[in-house]
């Protein structure tokens, strides 16, 4: 087991109606004015932002809103919102929607907090010393934002997106209410689950060797993800099913699956992110398109480990030997991405880079990752593109 | 799955050697001076308290100390620790040991932040406003105080045993070394898995139904805890099981394993509270001595969840129904629990209460359950005394 920090402050509010306490737990923080930050006209429609509204009123809380947060949260509207909270003197910041408007948030409570041009932060050339608290009413589970140290923001100019994480932006609560996942489209819903999943895959998979707690755990969170993400296929206003995946949602990605571990390996996520970049892709449906490729490419590193995958979270039995086990749970994963209507190829996933677009992907991802990805097996630039060209 | 609220604010910093942290740790937040509890010389003879004390000068935090806590924490010497406290001008208060000693120093600092008589709280008499800041570093792996909200303390006057719990005294952070436990003696080390165990078994025996996420990760903390106890029989020493033991102790007690249940049964720990009361014996052990008759006692009001127990936990095989492998899956746990030298038997944990004695055991429980003990099936004093009688 390798050492480990966990920090997970968060104050979670989980069930039904808990969007209604929203203004005791600002008011709890001594905040007194909020900007309340979302995405699209849903949150409105739903009549969420006014049942929000109207705690924060009854709590005594001002408040101003900033809408507009599109998927690939844009740095042009990071500004906007800095200059709004700091223009109406906002203490807190509250955001209501799913991993973009969170992350969109977590960089308007930086800029706020820092003295300089928030995007330093992502440009890796300067660190936070501070941010605005955030609290986020979870609309969508999928990202893990509500309860992580992390924010991804994209720069119009040059389209570049980047990460920055710190312990000043987690949040300083997270509201869980299930039902407001309910009216989620499939293809959402099944993006969601993915991304859950691949957040905890990601740190699965990895040369640490022993930490059979964290892998129990790891383990009965994906295997209650992929059951339940079966459920809301048939059944999307199934209450149970949205809570299951809601809550994994956010232990996914707060730390918990990755304790004693060494990191895990990330390399899917970062052959995703490149595809991101060229393509309009969904971040989730880009996850998936991937991965087999990813694991068939590097599974002899460590089939011990895809074999446990295997027979531990996808129940197949176990084979002659751990190769043939490892197959066949990357083949039974691939089962259940396409029983989720999510693509297991890039055709699947609607998109036919070239062979020079592969090479660029290649080529920018071996750049981004300073020159090896993953630590199943560390791949190269010429690894990546052979991973792209088998997930054609 | 039941509405919920998790907090775990406690910053968990594991690992070997972790107790050299404890400098910048309190110094990171703020404080000057520092009061180190503790219980009895081991804590001096290993050279602990001397890295405690050589890390927090070199951060140049003052410390004073106050040893002499024992098992079942004395209200005595928490006021003295308050007297000391505030004497001393002392901001935060270090527990260096296990669950008593951490129990203690949270008393303390509610004693030093409350501007009344600290045994008001655990007499129900009145509520906290705030507790002095704790940090623990963690010598035995049992009780789960480093990163719960709870505490118990025991007044002398009169030996009344009472449990305070509030957000204030979570601990700021816990350090978790695992090489600080290699030394403890097989028995208490055995006591302390039991603890672990039993913390999550209160939690996943309940009458919720449906929560998969948060049976799947108590499932898998007992399996962990169990594997682990037998290895630790033959190697005191080895980190690895120290490691998993140590995390799953801290996890088993913070919250995680009973998020979205009803609560769990606790009936067990009620059982044992009185036995702790009127006999000298091991909270672990007296866990242990009473749990089997507990379960053979309500098994059938909750046969499924038994069973599910049984083979998910104990690996037992189902056997012709549910009440066949709920009482098969009782008989593994309890040969379990002998193989790691715990009793199953009031007898063998070295105590024969009297028929008298088991009236007054039974009327002390009930009534400060006040009427009915545990959810599984709620037992009333004839209940409870029979339960004792199942368990001579």
């Amino acid at each position: 087991m390798e050492d480990f920090v966990y920090y997970t402050p968060t104050k979670v509010v989980f069930g039904r109606g808990s969007e209604l306490q929203v203004g005791s737990l600002v008011a709890a923080r001594g905040c007194k004015k909020v900007l309340i930050h979302y995405g699209g006209g849903s949150a409105r429609r739903s009549g969420l932002l006014e049942r929000i509204g109207r705690s924060l009123d009854e709590a005594g809380i001002a408040h101003v809103e900033l809408g507009g947060v599109v998927p690939n949260p844009r740095l042009s509207l990071v500004y906007k919102g800095i200059e709004l909270a700091k223009a109406e003197g906002v203490d807190f910041i509250l955001a209501v929607g799913g991993g973009s408007v969170i992350d969109s948030a977590k960089a308007i409570g930086y800029g706020v907090a820092n003295d300089f041009d928030v995007w330093e932060l992502y440009d890796f050339k300067r660190k936070a010393t501070g941010c605005l608290p955030i609290g986020a009413v979870l609309t969508i589970a999928a990202a893990g934002s509500e309860m992580s140290q992390s924010s991804v923001i994209t720069n119009e100019n040059g389209w570049i997106k980047r990460g920055y994480g710190s312990e000043y932006c987690r949040p300083a609560f997270a509201i869980l209410n299930p039902e407001l996942t309910m009216t989620l489209p499939p293809y959402q819903t099944s993006c969601g689950c993915t991304d859950i999943l691949m957040h905890t895959m990601e740190r699965y998979f990895n040369r640490t060797g022993s930490m059979e707690l964290t892998d129990g755990i790891a383990e009965a969170l994906m295997r209650t993800v992929i059951r339940n993400a079966l459920i809301l296929m048939e059944q999307p206003d199934n209450y149970e099913a949205r809570a299951e995946v809601m809550w994994a949602g956010s232990l996914s990605h707060n730390g918990l699956t990755g304790c004693g571990t060494d990191g895990g390996d990330w390399a899917t996520h970062k052959l995703e992110h490149e595809l991101g970049g060229m393509f309009d892709v969904a971040h989730g449906a880009g996850l998936a398109a991937v991965w087999g490729s990813w694991a068939r490419y590097v599974c002899d590193a460590d089939p011990a480990r895809f074999a446990r995958f295997a027979v531990k979270v996808l129940d197949v039995s176990p084979a002659a030997n751990d190769h043939e086990t490892a197959l066949a749970g990357i083949a039974a994963m691939e089962d259940f991405y396409r029983s989720i209507q999510m693509p297991t190829s890039l055709r699947e996933l609607g998109i036919a880079p070239t062979e020079a677009q592969i090479e660029e992907l290649a080529a920018k991802c071996a750049v981004a990752v300073k020159g090896t990805a993953g630590v199943v097996k560390p791949l190269k630039q010429a690894d990546l593109a052979a991973i792209y060209r088998m997930a054609l």
